[in-house]
């Protein structure tokens, strides 16, 4: 294994620590918990929104704390969910009398942590609803859910309610906001390589040197099939054309396109898939409104990338549009 | 080789086409000569800031096009120089009635392109300054370079500059500015593995599964040394004490702190690197005042790191913060 790393055990706390330490004015760590959260968290007028997973995915989602987005992020180990404990500690620390949202990507473990953290905080008398993201069109079941998975589309979940919750929305109208682009919004990956996850120290599963998985999840889950290596243009036309079909997306639409960098790909390749997608778009009279071009949500250190579309209309639009200030940023 | 690529040759054209297609109210790409272009330059109240190199270190500098920093980067093919002729015709196109000022990192086919294609631009009467980039302590000479290298740092210097001349400094200023920063500028870095160029299609040089080159180049040039693998604060102590006692870096410096990315290395793996660097100048009384944790200069797909410190002062602090908008951000 060649990372950086330490001793295994400590790769997420030191994680979020250096976070911290890189953010001074806006972040603070309590290590009890793995909690990142604002400094100004809660706010009596705004309610409070707090995403939790496996860590792995960065900068999804402890990178994504701060004005405009998530009020907290209370992740597990790499790969793994939070604990109930942490999530209904990090409720009850940012509760706002507003209300709590709790954003999940349905994958079970998240979900029974989540649901027993709602239970829990309500019964401290804390308004809590939970929200679900599942946009992988990949599979319909996985090896780790019931139902479709939730990846790197959860961005465009995140920072819709946060633009929303920063303008003073209420918790119904949040979760209305959260299902719409919920249900407006696509994505499927594809993997060049498995990813290593620190404590395991190899790869989690094998792929030929010439072999590439098409619909690979973000904790190295199967997908649709093992293909032979292709062609950028060959990779994500397929992935395009799935991720189309599925809503359907169609002539006259006006989306928000984003390629999702895996963890291991250089940018200057995801500009390449990038490129090639904007056009097929175009041949289908599909217009990018909005385009996303980096890393939202990996798997380590993968080399891959995944194509998320949403559907826009107005509200989606300015929403995506509003300022934010986190720390998944150059400057 | 496992990368998103069609035809090698296509490669760095194909990622301008995506560049300038994801930014259509900013940028504009020439593929005449590989220029990618802010729409609103030339300006006749600014000075124009122009940097190319070999591709393969994106965001720099195709992805740093933008307000507040370059006007203009014409990159060569990937690792290779852009022609001088490119460079030339960037400057005319570019060319502002207060000047253009050239960055150049200091790599010998960079240099000889530049000073080249100054000495046309000045033929055709364009009031041309040339600045060199050399922030790498790793070695004096190396493969491509007569001195030091340029690598990560010059993200300081086009951020400095890039804010100056926005606030109308003349071109005299600016190089004073660049001169200061990049005097005050300094990195060293270590790769975990090689890089694939698109057209080699294999490994540029050999690296044992249980070795780390430290004080890589970002074209992967030899560093100083070969060693055995090693936790990563061993790596980040090493680079960091090589940083700090060159300038030197003493107590009661306050500087900006990067840990940059060279293409491959997930961003959590960044963060756990940031964080002990902190502790680390803090142990030795450096105050951090400004953290950059990610991508700004890499190397293909190599995995690895950098670290580099700016000593910093109140002018250059001021540059820094100020606003830009360019390619390479998350939304």
């Amino acid at each position: 294994m060649k990372k950086f790393v330490n001793d295994p055990k400590d790769f997420v706390p030191e994680m979020l620590k250096g976070i911290a330490l890189a953010n001074p004015d806006t972040l603070a760590y309590v290590p009890e918990f793995n909690l990142i959260m604002r400094k100004d968290a809660p706010r009596e007028d705004k309610v409070t929104i707090i995403q939790g997973s496996g860590s792995g995915h960065e900068p999804a989602h402890v990178m994504t704390v701060g004005r405009g987005m998530l009020d907290g992020a209370c992740p597990g180990d790499v790969f793994a969910a939070p604990p109930a404990h942490y999530v209904y500690e990090t409720a009850k620390t940012l509760a706002s009398p507003k209300g709590v949202l709790l954003l999940v990507n349905n994958y079970t473990g998240d979900k029974m942590a989540f649901e027993m953290a709602q239970e829990l905080a309500e019964a401290d008398g804390i308004n809590v609803r939970t929200l679900f993201i599942n946009d992988d069109v990949a599979v319909e079941d996985s090896t780790f859910t019931v139902g479709r998975r939730g990846v790197a589309g959860n961005f465009f979940v995140m920072k819709a309610v946060g633009a929303a919750a920063e303008a003073g929305a209420d918790l119904d109208e949040l979760v209305r906001i959260g299902q719409k682009v919920n249900s407006r919004t696509r994505t499927m990956g594809a993997a060049l390589t498995a990813c290593t996850p620190p404590a395991k120290g190899s790869p989690l599963f094998e792929l030929g040197a010439d072999e590439i998985e098409m619909g690979v999840g973000i904790h190295g889950e199967p997908g649709r099939r093992r293909a032979p290596l292709a062609t950028a243009n060959e990779i994500i036309d397929e992935l395009l054309e799935s991720v189309v079909r599925d809503l359907p997306f169609a002539a006259g639409d006006r989306v928000a396109l984003m390629i999702n960098g895996l963890g291991g790909t250089p940018v200057s390749e995801l500009y390449v898939l990038y490129g090639r997608a904007h056009e097929q778009l175009a041949a289908r009279e599909i217009t990018v409104g909005r385009s996303y071009v980096g890393e939202y949500c990996t798997s380590l250190d993968m080399a891959g990338a995944s194509v998320t579309l949403v559907q826009l209309d107005d509200e989606i639009e300015e929403l995506l549009a509003a300022p934010a200030e986190i720390a998944a940023r150059v400057f």
